[in-house]
């Protein structure tokens, strides 16, 4: 196993920690820098409708462009990940769920970034909703499942944690 | 769409450029942290000899443990995405391909990072080294295809770009 020689923080924000280290391997050190979340991680939420999957259409700031994704979102502070979930996919779609459930903790890309995402499955859905800082209201695009793989051959830019989520739900459900 | 109002880089370092901006949203003007890369973004390499599939085991900075994800790199100055990815194979399981091709580009988390992954199949493998950069010699696993989601329920901690290019993958081959 590689040894953490020493790590600093070298910039802190609201949102992001960039840490530099000096990692061991067998006497060679290397330098690294790594990304950290400052909370506690993020849920995706995959709703079930029956056969329906429930996406929705977000702005994605970094690309400035809009991207098809799922509800998600930031754990506050003193949630469960299915509470953060429950209310995501309340703020986000107008729905709460009955049978919420992990199904699988997420890396997003571990060589660099730390950042790590709980995706639930929402099942047993009802109407509720509650007000969330969605600085506009987001477009919900229901699809039958056997629809799923042609409607994202007809969008250009897709969450990648959507298509890792499906993977899972694929081969677990 | 939203108008980004001004936009300023408040950390740089080697590998990452920290970006706040303001979006405004019909009159809500809203502050965003944004990560970008300071490169062309990277290749992901799906490498298949015959009915299987080669995946690596690598030592994950920004969690301090050992993940199971694919041969991947950053696209160095001057280079195309198959010469990126051929080298990639070459330096971390000692493969070269005559058959190498865009499946898809995978945006990473459009809401906070741009890094962009060019997701690539590779087939009509022979063998082939390079010497690479990487600081221990990497754990190859060759696993059958229908073996692959047991191989991944058995392992923790997964890159999640594998998930979502065997998703990719499974649905376009």
């Amino acid at each position: 196993m590689p040894k953490i020689l020493k790590q600093k923080s070298i910039f802190k924000s609201k949102l992001f920690d960039i840490k530099q280290a000096d990692i061991e391997f067998n006497g060679i050190t290397m330098k690294y820098e790594i990304i950290s979340g400052t909370g506690s991680g993020a849920v995706m939420v995959v709703p079930f409708i029956e056969n329906d999957i429930i996406f929705i259409k977000e702005y994605a700031a970094a690309i400035d462009d809009y991207m098809i994704t799922f509800p998600k979102g930031k754990i506050d502070k003193g949630e469960t990940i299915e509470e953060a979930a429950n209310r995501e996919l309340q703020e986000e779609v107008g729905y709460k769920s009955k049978e919420i459930k992990l199904i699988k903790k997420l890396y997003l890309a571990p060589g660099y970034i730390d950042h790590m995402t709980y995706v639930m499955v929402a099942k047993e859905l009802s109407v509720s909703s509650l007000r969330g800082d969605e600085p506009e209201e987001l477009e919900v695009i229901r699809v039958h499942r056997d629809d799923v793989i042609n409607f994202l051959d007809k969008n250009e830019i897709i969450d990648s944690r959507v298509h890792a989520a499906l993977n899972i739900i694929e081969n677990h459900e």
